[in-house]
């Protein structure tokens, strides 16, 4: 069995916004050498979400709309988390909705996908350095 | 290590549904020959869910009832990405709180299931075919 | 391959609850040897979820609160499930919001985490025994 780890680094300008990072998930594909296996793909980070949806700029203004209605950021104080001295409260719950990961299956060496299936970094407390974890298994 | 892999077809026949795909992925499992290991199981399509609950009828339609109340279809307008021509902007959203995939054990050869857990196909933008992927590793 | 398989066993006093198991599945970790890998952790009851997010209990409580937003236990007759004489069928949705498994990396022997991430198993539905199932898959 092979194993294979990379460290994705993003720092989203904006408290939140999606990045495709499929190129990069396919990159450590190809450095891994894995044919048949398993990739996860995860946030390190509780504010932030890695999923998989469509890459049309109309769907993710509508996803941003969604996720704020669902768990809004403001009024702050309305979570009590936020009383540790965060403003953050509202990324973990989007987060939830979101999910944390993906798993996607490696066939004959490629991500084993839909016709337009791609991989989102989902941040909800972005202006810092974060990271997505790539772990793949497989022969 | 052993690899399997398989497409599963659905057609639903009207735009959301959901079917109960724990007998095929049974057969998946039984075609693989493997006895310890994983299963991935998701929708190859963004508009589609894969995931695991209760089969129970009256279940289903509390589900239709709460993601139509989480994300309602209508009006078509209110969603940026249907200005595409789509009508399905809520379809992705409700694949999100229901999910693209499951992860299962592999437990001498069977599905390592607590006492009520099915596999379900979740269509929200049906009335065309649109497929599963079943992937399997393990020994 | 190496694989490992073991249940935890909860039972959460009131009907809704969160637990950090964070240091069960390290000790499964521990017990598999194994160094490279992934591993599954997944509620076996479908009124149940695991998932990864912060262990800060102001959090928790903002959980709570939203969960029952979001899918209200009250009133018990409004959910078609509740007609089988249940009392849950908000469990059912709480758990698809937060997710029924989590997939983590098992590198150098350890679980492959950012600096907050914790499992935490959450009840939906609880004043009885339920179990988290642990899957381990590696070298």
């Amino acid at each position: 069995m092979k194993s294979y780890r990379k460290e994705l680094w993003f720092e989203v300008p904006a408290r939140r916004g999606f990045i495709n990072i499929t190129p990069q998930v396919n990159q450590c594909l190809t450095e891994s050498g894995v044919k048949e296996g398993l990739v996860l793909v995860n946030a390190m980070h509780i504010t932030a979400s890695v999923f998989i949806n469509d890459d049309e700029p109309g769907l993710h203004q509508d996803y941003e709309k969604w996720l704020e209605h669902l768990a809004p950021h403001e009024p702050v104080s309305k979570y009590r988390h936020n009383l540790t001295g965060e403003d953050n409260a509202d990324a973990h719950m989007k987060r939830q909705v979101m999910g944390r990961e993906v798993v996607v299956a490696i066939t004959a060496s490629r991500l084993d996908f839909g016709p337009w299936e791609q991989i989102f970094y989902g941040e909800f407390d972005g202006r810092r350095r974060k990271r997505v974890l790539v772990k793949i298994i497989g022969e």
